[in-house]
């Protein structure tokens, strides 16, 4: 059952509720590509091997580690040979409580998104999906498992890859962050200040859009999205001083004028962890980052005490990281 | 009480006894850097940490992958920005067994290893130790545990660093390969092939090198070393066509002409999970290794049929890889 903490504010999204919520422990789990323990291991494996790459050096883990904040903490990654990508790693916990994947919603599923990084030639490099699978039939220590966790004649494809990959990335969630707690009733777990600075979150307006189980907007159907334009008042100074609006967006995959600049709203989950912050990584602080979306979304100036108080509640949102065991990358 | 199994060959070195052995479970360890959980542990989280490389994207574990063989699978690695190193990456499994480190055995300890490639340009290309301190003390969540394990008023410096990496490597030891299990007493652990390999191994002459805990030669102290010429028998076609020659090994390093082409005797533990082969990488396949070992070292043409029985009792080196939990990085 969800805890509904915000007052309902109805936006029209067929009558979808706006409210932050405890991040739920049981992820939405497509029909055709079921849980199971040896997938998710099997999973695993794939998430970080880097012979997936051309050169043999990037795995998923790379750009998206999970022993760190679920991304590298960069700008922009590094894929092979130093080459570098046009956009800021997004965190890879919790993945599984969006609607559509990638800055620019351009996969619907964590099946579709796991496919892309494999062949894009400044991520992972390779030449083809095909290669890929070849790659991945020639150990005989993947194709055991393949066979065991798909069955048929032909189990190695590139769509069993990325169902693997994507249900071990359903396992990445980050439950019980302070702030859960806080919901659950331990009125302890959040500070004053953190409980000062979910106030002003609210007031300020920054829940029109971080809302939801992971701060990315209402759980919608998959495929959907939850989009906003970015800048929303543009031509501010830190607009100009951090160039977001450059990228166009999910523009460059529509081409429809309406979605210059939007981008889905990204996950609030685990933010004090995944700097630097926007799509081009340009700001280095939290707070730095608070101040341009009041400014940028809500044409709002924050004082320095309003910024100190949203990013000691946005600290709040550090959920804990599941113990997980190294996999064993199959050799032959 | 280790169980000699080959008749002693005395080579002189003042009476070591060369002869394979099970792999002990217990490893040297320096008496200025005793292991303890919490040392072992922050050493595994900054053997994982890419942010010890000047591009935040490689790690000590980039090239010395312990989900897999302990290295890369590459014939030379690749550091920041697509840079490629000299020689192929040595694996990090049974490493502590080494009495001296690198091909060339320039460091004399793990700890002294681990410092090499943080501040070497093609690898993690940090432009000196000092940023690499400065680093990790940015780090609360480092300096914490530095100053729960070293004590002191400035816990955080590269030689402690150094000393928690190469306690977490302590621990990279893989036990119970079927070979001893086979030393152990259980006859069927080695396939009959794996047993005749083992004969013609001995009788062929690969034990005048590779004997000892980790077939690298016997144990010795600290820093000794034990080197071989590689090719001991130059000018062969081998050593024309994979340009063995080229690199002049521990001479570059001491500049005594009687070190040319001398290399560090490398372990056969997992040899099966580390191809490429030799210095250069440049040999693909473990029965090609096999049939240039036996020429260029040995002077000897071995038949197919020889390789394919060595090569068979090579792979009953591959031991157990112990679970391990993957660390948590701190953020902040």
């Amino acid at each position: 059952m969800k805890k509904i903490v915000l007052g309902a504010i109805l936006l029209g999204l067929s009558q979808t509720v706006f409210a932050t919520e405890i991040l739920p422990t049981q992820v939405p789990v497509p029909k055709d590509n079921p849980l199971t323990e040896e997938k998710i291991e099997l999973g695993k494996q794939l998430y970080f091997d880097p012979r997936l790459s051309s050169s043999g050096t990037i795995s998923c883990n790379s750009c998206h580690n999970v022993m760190a904040g679920g991304e590298d903490n960069r700008n922009v990654s590094v894929g092979i040979e130093g080459k570098t990508g046009g956009r800021s790693a997004p965190t890879v916990w919790n993945s599984a409580f969006y609607s559509v994947q990638f800055w620019d919603g351009r996969a619907p599923t964590l099946e579709e998104q796991a496919k892309g990084p494999i062949t894009n030639p400044v991520e992972m490099g390779l030449p083809s999906h095909k290669v890929a699978v070849e790659r991945i039939k020639s150990l005989k220590g993947y194709e055991v498992q393949f066979k065991k966790v798909f069955g048929g004649s032909n189990p190695v494809t590139i769509d069993n890859i990325a169902k693997a990959i994507a249900s071990y990335e359903r396992t990445l969630v980050t439950p019980d962050a302070p702030f859960d707690l806080y919901l659950k009733g331990d009125k302890k777990a959040m500070t004053e200040e953190q409980i000062k600075g979910f106030e002003l979150f609210k007031t300020v307006g920054c829940t029109s859009c971080h809302t939801g189980p992971i701060f990315a907007g209402p759980t919608l159907p998959v495929g959907t999205g939850f989009y906003m334009k970015f800048p929303t008042f543009p031509g501010t100074e830190f607009d100009k001083k951090y160039e977001f609006s450059k990228d166009l967006g999910r523009y460059d995959q529509t081409k429809n004028e309406a979605e210059k600049n939007m981008w889905r709203v990204p996950t609030l989950r685990n933010v004090a962890l995944t700097a630097p912050y926007f799509h081009n990584g340009a700001v280095k602080t939290l707070d730095e980052a608070v101040k341009v979306m009041a400014k940028t979304q809500l044409n709002k100036d924050l004082s320095k005490d309003e910024v100190k108080k949203i990013a000691a509640f946005l600290h709040s949102l550090t959920g804990k990281f599941p113990e997980q065991k190294m996999p064993h990358l199959p050799m032959n």
